[in-house]
């Protein structure tokens, strides 16, 4: 008989973007005891699809028994496994973890977060970051919070007691790697590689444009310019690009999240650009906030909890173990 | 012999950009006698490069003689025939006039108008934009200007008297084809193609949420979610960015630059664009912009009377001639 002990895998939790997917495995107490990665997102499947993957993953595992399974981000969009509705923000943990869906696979139900809707004049979305938020609330003891989500498409959400109030996006990412492929910004050839501390002091020049009131798009080209005037190493002008980008992310999120000092940032997501951002904040005079990192797989335990996925007695495993053996 | 009548040519003059050049045979007044347009921009120079190019374009002129040649853009930069350096801006257009780069070529000294610099905490450069505006003064009654020229790489310029006193570039163009081609906003397949009025439509909601007070980082995202949210036609998506970028420009514009009711602006450039700029102008609550269309040409043309490029006698053409005859 197996017994969910600490050790003993109670939960499966999966974060499945557009390239890649992240996959715990979790005991009864939310202690990770496996981590897969898989460069395997939504826009990379193998042939075999979604089912193939999960396969794979309870292959790799050696899991001989269905386990509750639970999975956020883009497998549940239009183009993921199942659509899952977006549903409208404010959503309180509660609502997130009553509105989950659920597709059927030869392993037992999967069930998927759904993403969070603002509509309103400035229409946004997400998806996959409103379960690394619920991760958040659950180590945070503050009741008001801005949560700050660095990435390809960041996220600034407001978190109120055990509820997502308010969010907003900046393409920061996306913007920074199309500028540098794709722009006039990325054709400024390297002279020699800079030193950590030249990249830094790039970074800061750009972060620190933002004070100047004058909005991005009348500092963009300043990239391109300060290079040819000198006043920037060729080999800086990614960090400096960089800055401007954050610089005006933290501005902006700074003023239209309305933010009190009760309600600090906090940061959520990969260490170096955590690290970066809070190079950032400092540089426009604001509280380095705290890295709480990756926070999905403790907002997929929890979700699973609310659920109630994991209160199936010790013996459901057993006898489903019984019936495929 | 040849006199520098109406109808004899007396100056050609070349816009010489990064992708295309455009030439244009004058006679002694600025009239144009002929146009000559090629895709053989400062980055796509056939085989013998620079002076292939102008050989072949004084052969299909069928010019038998030395003529005053002038060029402006990109062939004066880093990467051009000739590197001419940039003049500091304040600068009048005599000093532009007196600042002229010389390139020896087979057919004559060709003449290369120098670019503009403003140094400072945001550093920019024009090179060609500066010939268009001396274009527009021409034309132009008003003492104090601003001007538009709207493009990839847009620039908001200050004119007082005979001078170009100030001015900024915003990324608008470049911006919007880089996010078309290669960002997740351009991967919002058509369903049925959208009529001129659903476009313009679709266009104008996106210089409205200029008018929200949020900033472009803070806004560029909703163009997905609007579509996602059936609050926008998939078939309108790149209507509404390009709203929302040109509706960030003339906003930052009209801030940065202290536009005056004296010194409303004007459009320097192609109708097409023009026209969408006319259209953001009013949607935004300002007075629509009248159109100067190019005025590259007229620009060419004054800064060869500046620098006395005309005044040689007509003779000398004719001696010229008899020499290489």
């Amino acid at each position: 008989m197996i017994w969910l002990d600490a050790g003993t895998p109670a939960l499966l939790g999966l974060d499945w973007g557009s390239s890649s997917l992240r996959a715990w495995l979790m005991d009864a107490r939310g202690i990770i005891l496996h981590v897969h990665y898989a460069r395997q997102g939504i826009l990379n499947l193998p042939d075999g699809g979604f089912a193939q993957v999960l396969s794979d993953i309870l292959t790799q595992l050696r899991l001989e028994y269905p386990l509750p399974m639970l999975a956020c981000g883009m497998v549940g969009s239009i183009n993921g496994w199942l659509e899952v509705p977006y549903l409208p923000c404010p959503a309180a943990m509660s609502q997130l973890a009553n509105g989950l869906g659920l597709q059927s696979t030869a392993y037992g139900p999967l069930h998927i977060v759904p993403g969070l809707v603002k509509d309103g004049p400035l229409p946004d979305v997400m998806r996959g970051e409103e379960t690394q938020i619920v991760g958040m609330m659950g180590t945070d003891g503050a009741g008001h919070r801005t949560v700050v989500l660095p990435g390809t498409h960041s996220k600034w959400a407001q978190v109120e007691e055990q509820a997502i109030t308010d969010f907003r996006t900046f393409m920061t990412g996306e913007l920074y790697a199309v500028l540098m492929q794709h722009s006039i910004l990325g054709r400024l050839p390297a002279t020699m590689p800079p030193d950590a501390g030249q990249r830094d002091e790039a970074f800061v020049m750009g972060v620190r444009t933002a004070l100047s009131g004058v909005p991005l798009a009348g500092r963009l080209f300043s990239a391109r310019a300060a290079v040819l005037r000198n006043r920037l190493e060729r080999a800086c002008a990614a960090d400096y690009l960089s800055g401007l980008l954050i610089g005006e992310e933290i501005q902006v999120g700074m003023t239209a999240m309305d933010i009190t000092p009760q309600a600090a940032p906090v940061l959520v997501g990969e260490q170096a650009l955590c690290q970066r951002y809070q190079l950032a904040f400092t540089a426009l005079g604001h509280h380095a906030p705290p890295v709480a990192g990756n926070t999905a797989p403790a907002g997929l335990f929890r979700l699973a909890q609310a659920a109630h996925l994991l209160d199936l007695p010790p013996t459901h495993f057993h006898d489903q173990k019984g019936a495929v053996a």
